[in-house]
């Protein structure tokens, strides 16, 4: 199994609106996509690791799909419509990466 | 629930052992932890988002606490012993955050 994570950078003065981002475009992603995405996960960033250390990232998504192929079947035709969504809850572009997933929660 | 996601740069020549990663140290974090571990992932990373791009992280994991405190009783006397085995899968400092999970897998 392969998880895409969408990270978007926590600049300062970042906009990030994580009730659209949960309630809305998450829920556009998967129905766009369909059993392709498996599931997915959302984190809301908190705090960095050092004492007052801000989060590297604001808001993040991980994707999750059986294959890269099985992603990109399921997201590429959908993605102007999907990408055009971002404008409306952040004004960062994320840092996008593709894993393995080694160990799952089970 | 929170998790704490422990994410390794992904520098050119970056060392990194994913085999001892996923065998000996992740299992060491959650025999010292204990309960204060509720679970956690462990990723590979295998590209970034733009064709041909690298993954930003070479290796990640993720630990699932119930809160902040409880992560920091479980990790916190430990620390030294985690810390320690670093250098036994990789040369890299990783970069720490702690999130909110809004959305689990469920």
């Amino acid at each position: 199994m392969i998880k895409v994570s969408v990270m978007y950078p926590n600049t300062p003065g970042a906009r990030f609106n994580h009730d659209y981002y949960r309630d809305k475009h998450m829920p556009l992603v998967k129905a766009k996509m369909g059993d392709a995405c498996k599931f997915y996960t959302v984190d809301k960033g908190l705090a960095g690791g050092a004492p007052g250390a801000p989060a590297t990232y604001i808001g993040m998504c991980h994707i999750y799909a059986d294959s890269v192929d099985d992603f990109q079947r399921g997201f590429g035709p959908h993605a102007p419509e999907i990408m055009g969504d971002i404008p409306n809850y952040t004004d960062q572009a994320p840092v996008v990466q593709i894993s393995d997933v080694l160990v799952d929660k089970g």
